[in-house]
């Protein structure tokens, strides 16, 4: 480390945004540029340097590539800077008495070779090592907690309840699943390939899945798989599938909002039937994962011991090379990636 | 009564649908016919036979004047059949032990003079008959039972917060800002014509209303009356305003859904940006008032004292004559009615 604190410069390639989005993301919307960064932190300064190891790639970042009239709950990327979101780094040098070279961190970082992180409360110290470093981008980071936040804190999922979610090969899904299993709930995911969906029925579990692009009638899809209705739903994808559950729910429903995949690209959003949620008495809840920062070490402990089990298992989708980046975050909107999308930007 | 025991027959006017509706409805869906009924009740049965005094018209009735295909809560009305829903009526003949000839009772009854109710579960006596008894169709009926349970039970609304009602003129929502204002909110009223907005501000004492018809941008209205935004919203209406209030909740802001009048005569429901929901964790809740019967009588007893002591106040907008039911039921789509629309098919 003695030559960094000299400053040595080093190349950084980064991922700006070229351009505002409109519709659909596209590889040309983005851009990998390279640039040089002088290894320092500001004197005095909390600053950690890292170097990044692991990008996470997650749909909502697609909103952020909009400019929003109305601020939404993480400022909109800005045309010709670098983006950021979750990732796994390790620590370069150090201002910050909690952080040392050498340490491996999750958390907020940018989508490039190296990061300065000016103020790093975002940043968690990775515990358990005995599991792939990019797991913290998944089933150990965001997603996995958030599938534990949305499944027990706002679902209120419990035994021998029906669950339906969709997207369930993703990031969060297959997590969600493989919790609501775990407690004695009847599991169904709903994916968008055949590939997937054999996933979902062997590898992770679920009761039943079926491939919604295969279904003409959304409706009857869910009647089949759930004669008796939906207790809880996790809601990843909005649009025509949260119309057709809404339709399909118990009284005293619960529908989680994590996600509306389908709709981030559209200018305008799907139209669904919410006088549903009156003849059904459906709550339906968003949520953020950064309400529940504050559970994250009892779900490290509970998940890394399910991992350790074989109780959880996840697949990853892992694209090489920060160049690889922009065109795998695309991809979520075609539906390319199997299970959680991460980018290896550099191995340790 | 010994009349009507022996069987005299009466002739009973009633409102039928003609056929199902699409789009906006008509008079025209309805039709008054004149038929007879004979004044009795099966003999061993716990049937009442009912003289219907006062009809309620809410537009949740739109709902089902369409067929579905998934059932809905209450049951699509049928072509060629009477139209039902609460109302205030005196006993005629009864077979059912609560029940007595002269007994006022509010409850579902026809939409007709002369009422035979076979198993009268939905019939609830008239206990402060001081009040005129077409409260029982307002304020003192399911309408001041639905803001009463949607604004404490559903939304939970507490003294200090923020609350914004839409279709605030109307029975629900006329009543939600008064009792709001009573907890100790702050409350602001959407209505849409400039007299019901008078109302609102001077007869139920909100702190602010606007004429939605006439704000270019319901956003910017909602940012002008909030500036600090909405914890509560209590969701009449649907929609676009749906839309504009989503983008002006609080962090952990509550929606109570308790009707979606501008979406019931569409075809497709306006699309509503849903992911709001996500980036300030807000609760939306659909409700009806069938789960919270069990408190009726202490929210009688609560609201009688509060209309004794003239802390809450109604107005009430009321049809002469059975024949006016249909203009009146299909006026609450143009917003016509000034208040609760009530039909009085015969005084006492």
């Amino acid at each position: 480390m003695a030559a960094a604190v000299g400053g040595e410069e080093v190349t950084n390639r980064q991922v700006i945004l070229k351009r505002y989005v409109t519709g659909c993301p596209m590889v040309e919307d983005m851009e990998v540029v390279t640039g040089t960064l002088r290894l320092a932190v500001p004197p005095g300064s909390p600053a950690v340097l890292v170097k990044n190891l692991y990008l996470s790639c997650d749909p909502y970042m697609r909103t952020r590539m909009t400019r929003h009239a109305v601020p939404s709950f993480v400022p909109d990327y800005v045309p010709g800077k670098v983006l950021d979101n979750c990732g796994v780094s390790k620590v370069v040098l150090s201002g910050h008495p909690d952080f040392k070279p050498g340490d491996l961190l999750w958390g907020v970082t940018g989508w490039e070779e190296y990061t300065l992180i000016p103020n790093p409360v975002f940043c968690h110290m990775i515990n358990h090592r005995e599991f792939p470093l990019s797991y913290y981008t998944g089933v150990l980071g965001v997603p996995g907690l958030t599938a534990y936040a949305g499944l027990f804190e706002v679902a209120k999922a419990k035994k021998g309840e029906c669950v339906f979610v969709s997207a369930a090969a993703g990031a969060v899904g297959q997590i969600v699943g493989q919790l609501a299993k775990l407690t004695g709930c009847y599991v169904v995911g709903s994916a968008g390939s055949d590939q997937k969906v054999n996933l979902l029925k062997t590898k992770f579990g679920f009761n039943d899945a079926f491939n919604y692009k295969k279904e003409l009638d959304l409706n009857a899809a869910l009647k089949r798989c759930f004669p008796h209705g939906i207790d809880v739903y996790f809601e990843n994808v909005g649009g025509a599938m949260l119309d057709a559950v809404l339709h399909n729910m118990r009284h005293r429903g619960r529908v989680a909002v994590c996600g509306q995949v389908s709709q981030y690209n559209l200018e305008w959003p799907d139209g669904v039937d919410l006088f549903r949620l009156v003849g059904n008495h459906i709550r339906m809840e968003g949520f953020l994962v950064s309400d529940y920062l504050g559970e994250y070490h009892r779900f490290e402990e509970e998940m890394a011991r399910y991992l350790n089990e074989g109780k959880v298992v996840c697949v990853e989708d892992v694209a090489e090379g920060i160049e690889a980046a922009p065109a795998a975050l695309v991809g979520l909107f075609a539906g390319r990636n199997v299970g959680k999308q991460v980018v290896a930007v550099a191995r340790e």
